[in-house]
C-alpha cells in the first residue's frame, strides 16, 4: 500500500508558500471561470475549500486508512458514474446569491472539470443522479394511495413507482451563507469554529478560502414523472419539502405526522405526474429539527412528564428549555435546491410550515396552492404537535385553535405505553 | 442576549495554563472516578473531550448563534428528561476495552454527575431513553406480519407496537478505538485529522485528551417487550443490527434488501417478545456502507452502465473503484451497544452479514441461531446484491452461488426504468 506519510503533520491552519488553491469564482456561468471545488482529503496545496468531500463520512475514511484497508492516496474512478439525466445549467446558477449551500456543478465535475482531473487534481462529485424503483408499503395497505391507478410509466402494474433520485452534499459559499443569515462572514466563521468545539481552524485562519464543506447531512431529491415537468411553466408541479425524522419516516412512531406527510406528498407527486405534470420530494437530513435525536428524545420525556401532561399549550416551550431554541432547521438555505433544479413555481406545496413557505417565496419562487395533510391521516399522539403548530402560525385550511383548545389537546404520558 | 465574545479567538489547539480538564478514568465502575465527559461548545477550560455534544448538529447550533437566535451560553434544562427506564450499570461497563465508542453513563449524567452540573460544568447527555408507539405500514398490508396477533402489551389491537427507544451519540475513547483497529493511538489521531481535511487540530496537538466526539451519525435502539428480557439468560432474545439505508428504509427502493430485512427483524422482535422473550433493533446511521449517499448513487450508475450490465459477479468491484474499499462500516465498534445493554447472548440473529456476526462473537457475545430473510421478501432488483454477498461469505441456509450463477444474476439497466 502506498502512503502519504511524512514525519511532519501540517496543521493546515495557516497558508504557506507552496499552497496554490485552485481559483474559484462563485456564481460564474462559465465553469472554466467558476473552477472546481477542491476538498481532497489528502491535504494537497490545490485545496480551495475547508472541510472534505463526503462530509461526516470522512471520519470513516480516516478509520479505513488507520486500519490499513484504504490507500490514503486513492482517487475515485468516475467511469460510468455521470448523472442519469441532464440537469442545468439554469439562469439561477449564475447568481452568486441564489445558490449558496450547493455546488451547482457538483454532479458534472467529471465532464466540466475534466482538464483539472487529467492534470491530477482530485475533484470529486458532491452530487449524484441515478434512477430507482420504489415500493411504498402504504400503497399496498389500502389505507393510502387507494385511488392511484397504474399507468405503466410513473406507477407500474406491480405498484412500484419510477423515480429519478439525486443525492446532494452541502457545499457552503461562506459570504453567501452569512448574507442569508444577515450576519457578516467573520462572525459566521467564528461561530462555526467556536460552537463546534474547534472544528476546522481554517475557518478562522484562512479568510482567503471562502468555501466550506460542513460535515452535516445532505439532501436527497426524488423526481416523479419526467424532469422537464419540473421547469415547464405550462405543467403542474407538486412538491413536498421534508425534514428527516427517522422515528416516524422509518419506524412509524405516532407522536408526529412526518411519515404520513411524506407518503401524502409521494401520493400527490405521483398523481400530478400522471396528469402530465411532475412531482418533487426534497428530503433534508436534519433529524429532530436539526437538534439531533438525543435532544429530541430528551424533549419527548420532558413533554410527557411535565405537570399537567403533554399539551399543545407547552409544546414549543419544552424544546426551548432543553435546546435553547424551538427549532434549528433554518429553512433559509433550503430553497437553494429548488433554484438548482430550475424551479420557478410550485403549484401544489404539500406542507403546513410557514417557515418553509416564507423561505421559498422569499427566494422569488411562486407557491400557488398550500396543501395540508387530511385530518384522518394524523396519528393519535400527534394531535399535540399539530394544534400547537397551527396556533403558532403554521398553515391550516381549518380553524386556528384557541388557547383553551391548546390546553385541552393532550398526548400520552410515559406511563400509558 | 448574553454573549461570550471576546476579541481573542482561542484556537484550542494547544493547552494553556488556565485549562483544567475534568479528570476522566475510562472504564471505572465508580462514576465519581470515571468523571463526566465534558464537550461543551463554549470552549471553557474544563472540557476533557475533543469535539462537541450533538456531533454534526453543532454546525446548526453555530448557525443559530451566528443568526442571533441562540444564546451561546445556553445550558440545557434537564428537568424531566431522565431515562424512561433504568439501564445498567452492568459488568461490561467496568472494562475499558469492552465499550470504547459510547459513554456508558451518557444517559444518566443528570443523576450521577449532578455535583459537577451544580458547580457549573456544562455536562450534557449523549444518550436519551424514551417510549414510543409504532405503526409499521407493512403490518397493515397483508404482505408482512400476517401471522402476528395482538396481545395488548407488545402489539395493540390497533396494530400499533409498544417500544422503548434509545438515541445514542458516539463518544470515542481513542486508545480503545485504536486497539480495536490494531493500530496505535498516534496513527489513528493523525488519520482522523488528515483524512477529514483538518477537522479538530486538537487530535494532533492534545495527546493528553483521549476522548473524541466525532461528528458522525449515532445509533437508535428499539426494544420490544420488557427490558429485562434482553439480559435474562432464561429468556429468548431476537436481534437485528441494521445499517441505515434511506433509499430503502424510507422510500422502499428495490435495489437492496434493507427495508425488507428491517421489517422482518421487527416482526421477529415482536414475536419473540410475545413469547416471553425480547426483541432488539439496533439502527446505525451509516448511510451507504458509511460511504454516504452521493458515493452510493455514483456506484449504482457505474454498476448499471458497465459492460455486460449490472451483475452479481462485479457487484463489489464497482464500489471499490469509486470508493477505494468495498465497505467502510467497520463493524468492529458495533458490539459496544450490545455490551452497554448488558447483552451476553442473542438467540435469533436476523442478519446474513458475516462481518456483523464476526464482530459480535469476537466481543464474546454468543449467537445461537443466524436467520436470513425469506427468499420471497427479496425485491426484484436486489438479487444482484444478495447473490454477490452469499458468494463473498455472507450467511445463507441455501446454496452458495457459483461463478456462473454470479454472471447470470442481472439487475436492471439505467434505460429500463
Amino acid at each position: 500500500m502506498r502512503t502519504n506519510s511524512s514525519k511532519h503533520i501540517t496543521l493546515t491552519s495557516h497558508p504557506t508558500g507552496d499552497q496554490k488553491p485552485v481559483a474559484v469564482e462563485w456564481g460564474s456561468s462559465d465553469p472554466k471561470k467558476r473552477g472546481p471545488v477542491v476538498a481532497t482529503p489528502a491535504g494537497s496545496g490545490d485545496r480551495n475549500a475547508i472541510g472534505s468531500y463526503s462530509g461526516s463520512y470522512a471520519v470513516y475514511r480516516a478509520l479505513a486508512v488507520a486500519a490499513g484497508t484504504l490507500d490514503p492516496l486513492h482517487k475515485p474512478d468516475l467511469t460510468n458514474t455521470a448523472p442519469a439525466i441532464q440537469i442545468g445549467p439554469y439562469p439561477q446558477w449564475d447568481d452568486p446569491t441564489k445558490i449558496v449551500s450547493i455546488d451547482p456543478w457538483g454532479h458534472v465535475v467529471g465532464q466540466v472539470f475534466s482538464d483539472h482531473i487529467k492534470q491530477g487534481t482530485d475533484v470529486r462529485p458532491t452530487i449524484a443522479v441515478t434512477r430507482a424503483r420504489l415500493s411504498v408499503p402504504e400503497f399496498f395497505s389500502g389505507t393510502e394511495g387507494r385511488h392511484l391507478l397504474p399507468d405503466g410509466r410513473v406507477l407500474m402494474e406491480t405498484g412500484e413507482v419510477n423515480v429519478t433520485k439525486i443525492a446532494i452534499e452541502p457545499v457552503w459559499y461562506l459570504p453567501g451563507i452569512a448574507a442569508r443569515f444577515n450576519t457578516d462572514e467573520h462572525s459566521l466563521r467564528r461561530s462555526l469554529f467556536e460552537q463546534t468545539g474547534g472544528m476546522f481552524s481554517e475557518l478562522v485562519t484562512r479568510p482567503d478560502i471562502h468555501i466550506f464543506l460542513p460535515p452535516i447531512g445532505g439532501i436527497t431529491v426524488y423526481i416523479f414523472g419526467d424532469f422537464e415537468g419540473i421547469i415547464d411553466p405550462a405543467r403542474e408541479l407538486s412538491c413536498r419539502v421534508h425534514d428527516e425524522c427517522n422515528g416516524s419516516d422509518v419506524f412509524g412512531s405516532d407522536i408526529c405526522t412526518c411519515r404520513p406527510y411524506l407518503v401524502y406528498g409521494i401520493e400527490d407527486a405521483i398523481e400530478t405526474a400522471q396528469k402530465g405534470g411532475a412531482g418533487l420530494i426534497i428530503y433534508n437530513r436534519k433529524e429532530g429539527r436539526a437538534l439531533g435525536e438525543v435532544t429530541k428524545f430528551l424533549v419527548y420525556n420532558a413533554r410527557k412528564r411535565q405537570e399537567g401532561g403533554d399539551t399543545a399549550e407547552h409544546y414549543f416551550e419544552r424544546t426551548e428549555c432543553v435546546a435553547g431554541v424551538q427549532d434549528m432547521r433554518f429553512q433559509e438555505l433550503m430553497p437553494d435546491v429548488l433554484n438548482w433544479l430550475g424551479v420557478t413555481r410550485i403549484d401544489r406545496f404539500i406542507s403546513m410550515s410557514n417557515m418553509k413557505y416564507d423561505a421559498i417565496v422569499g427566494q422569488g419562487i411562486k407557491i400557488v396552492h398550500r396543501i395540508a395533510i387530511p385530518e384522518d391521516s394524523i396519528p393519535s399522539d400527534a394531535k399535540v404537535e399539530m394544534e400547537a403548530k397551527k396556533a403558532a402560525g403554521y398553515f391550516t385550511d381549518g380553524d386556528v385553535p384557541s388557547e383553551d383548545d391548546l390546553k385541552e389537546t393532550h398526548g400520552r404520558s410515559l406511563e400509558e405505553y
